[in-house]
């Protein structure tokens, strides 16, 4: 492993990143070197599209070049036949990638499948860097379920809002537009129906590039939540997710606006939350951002189905009048489950800290 | 300004921070440097005993040499005589300093005296690190009162316990040890009664080098504190603040100890917390480290008297039935008062995140 190594890495995760959201799929980018220079370049851009080092190497004499990929060439047809024998073919020389794909399909057969026609092959440059880049993808492909992130914007005693109920704004504008760009990324945004009821919002993701709208999961398992709201009237996916308990004039009135409904059955503080993601889960989804409000939040945490915090504290202390989250049935320290910190962020005055459920 | 410039200052930056507690006085390092070498190098030891300059002056001769130190030369006589005319008469060439001092009675007269003997001065060199070492310090000689950190230790949404009461441990052992590094730099630790009552704490800085001790400070309106109590048994000044609400046989109780009892006015939610920072000013005090419980820290978030929080998240989510911070009278987001971010650490998997108040 090499500095150039690391420079040529750092440029395909460049363009991995610059993909706005290849969903299902995992942002991939390829640089192929000859003699210290890039002679082609390419991101996976999604599903059913060319993988990124297919792209990379068409047209292209590669003969003894090195190729730089984010991800390990599939051995395996999936929607785009396999990468592992093409890279062979082209008469790469070396093939540098951060870590075995962990879908089972793969786990290291690429890599075997190179090094059995004598391509050389290095494994763990820029390895966190590029996990972090699809760890919602990874996520998915180990647990078989989409990553639940909760995100929510708190003062530094842990309020959602002030007494009157005013959260606006708690964490400042630079903050805020991040949760956008982060919005851009996610296959759903789900809200609770207080959350649609009190402050009507669009939920969409208000970017400066024009970006694939996120579907808008609004929970509402008694039917409270009218047909004439914003959500409704914006383009964009709409699910509604509901219970038996709401009625079917309700659940007619939000189909006629376009939405989809969805009936799960009944947990514990409403729609069962698990029976939500397995739903979403099955549409291929890898991130469910969830937004609140706070019950829908104390919802998820209570049971447990929150994978990942994204926690936007402003630079306030309210005091206990405001919202919280709510009762976790928790009565002491040892019945807390511990979240792993993941990382931190500034933004202005407000930090953004970042955990996710279990172990590193 | 060259990069050897912040190499030196570094180095005095380094000496100055070793020193374990020079309060009243700031931190200061200096080194004297010839033809690129370091010749000489000292640091403030406290109260009484020569300033950085002058030791590392001691000795030596100074001929042409260019001194780096990480406060402006003082220009008056104060416990030691001025610094200034001594530098001028080792024949310095010239001297790099980070900022001006904000003290009154020096605030550039240091820097004038050395020009007008022909010394060269260069103003600016990591500002930012020199005034972090010294912000207390800084913060006391700007406002004439000890700066008032409020530290605390919370869950992600801001509990300071589970329901049964146990805080141990929302937070790992490398943020509880930062905490006693923290202790060891602070004139006095403050803890209301029920802390006392509840922990029985010995508020010491236990780190593994010999430190001074800082004084205890307990918050008492009525005299709820035990004599017995373990904070009275250790070495080092204990404070009890109470009110004419409490008995003279307690109060005689607590002298008895060895411990100073100070009778204070009543505020709104016992001692007159501004009348106790006055108090603790007055002794010169640099920093006053309160670290709760939960009343107490309400009651310095209401009164508005809190500087600077250091906060320190452990990855818990805990929910509502624990203690947390109390009712502040604040109704709407515009009435709560804004910190700066000064900071983010990490230690392991808590996140210590560090405001002031007031703008940058």
């Amino acid at each position: 492993m090499t500095a150039s190594d690391e420079r040529f890495m750092a440029r395909a995760l460049e363009l991995a990143r610059a993909v706005p959201r290849p969903s299902p799929n995992p942002r991939v980018g390829a640089v192929l070197v000859r003699d210290g220079a890039i002679v082609a370049e390419a991101a996976h851009e999604g599903p059913g599209r060319p993988h990124a080092e297919r792209t990379a190497l068409d047209g292209i004499d590669a003969t003894g070049c090195t190729l730089y990929v984010t991800l390990e060439p599939c051995s395996h047809q999936g929607r785009t036949p396999p990468c592992a024998p093409a890279v062979v073919e082209a008469g790469i020389r070396r093939v540098v990638a951060p870590f075995e794909d962990p879908d089972v399909r793969v786990q290291g057969r690429g890599f075997e499948m190179l090094r059995a026609s004598g391509v050389e092959v290095s494994v763990g440059v820029l390895a966190s860097e590029a996990r972090a880049l699809n760890s919602a993808w990874a996520h998915q492909r180990r647990t078989g379920r989409a990553r639940v992130t909760l995100k929510l914007a708190l003062s530094l005693d842990g309020r959602l809002a002030a007494t009157d109920g005013s959260a606006r704004w708690i964490t400042g504008a630079a903050a805020r537009a991040h949760v956008h760009t982060r919005r851009a990324e996610a296959d759903g945004i789900v809200v609770g129906a207080g959350t649609v009821a009190s402050d009507d919002p669009q939920l969409t993701a208000r970017v400066s590039t024009d970006v694939h709208q996120p579907a808008r999961v609004i929970v509402d398992s008694v039917g409270r939540t009218s047909s004439r709201a914003r959500v409704f009237a914006v383009g964009a996916q709409v699910i509604v997710a509901t219970t038996h308990r709401c009625s079917h004039e309700t659940q007619t009135a939000w189909k006629e606006t376009g939405a989809e409904v969805v009936a799960l059955p009944s947990g514990p503080g409403g729609v069962d939350l698990s029976a939500l993601v397995a739903e979403l889960s099955r549409r291929d989804w890898l991130e469910i951002y969830c937004e609140g409000g706070a019950r829908l939040a104390s919802s998820l945490l209570r049971e447990r189905v929150v994978d990942r915090l994204e926690l936007y504290y402003g630079p306030v202390v309210l005091g206990d009048s405001g919202p919280g989250i709510g009762g976790l049935g928790i009565d002491s320290m040892d019945q807390a489950s511990r979240f792993t910190l993941v990382e931190t962020r500034r933004f202005e005055d407000d930090v953004l800290v970042i955990l996710e459920r279990g172990g590193r």
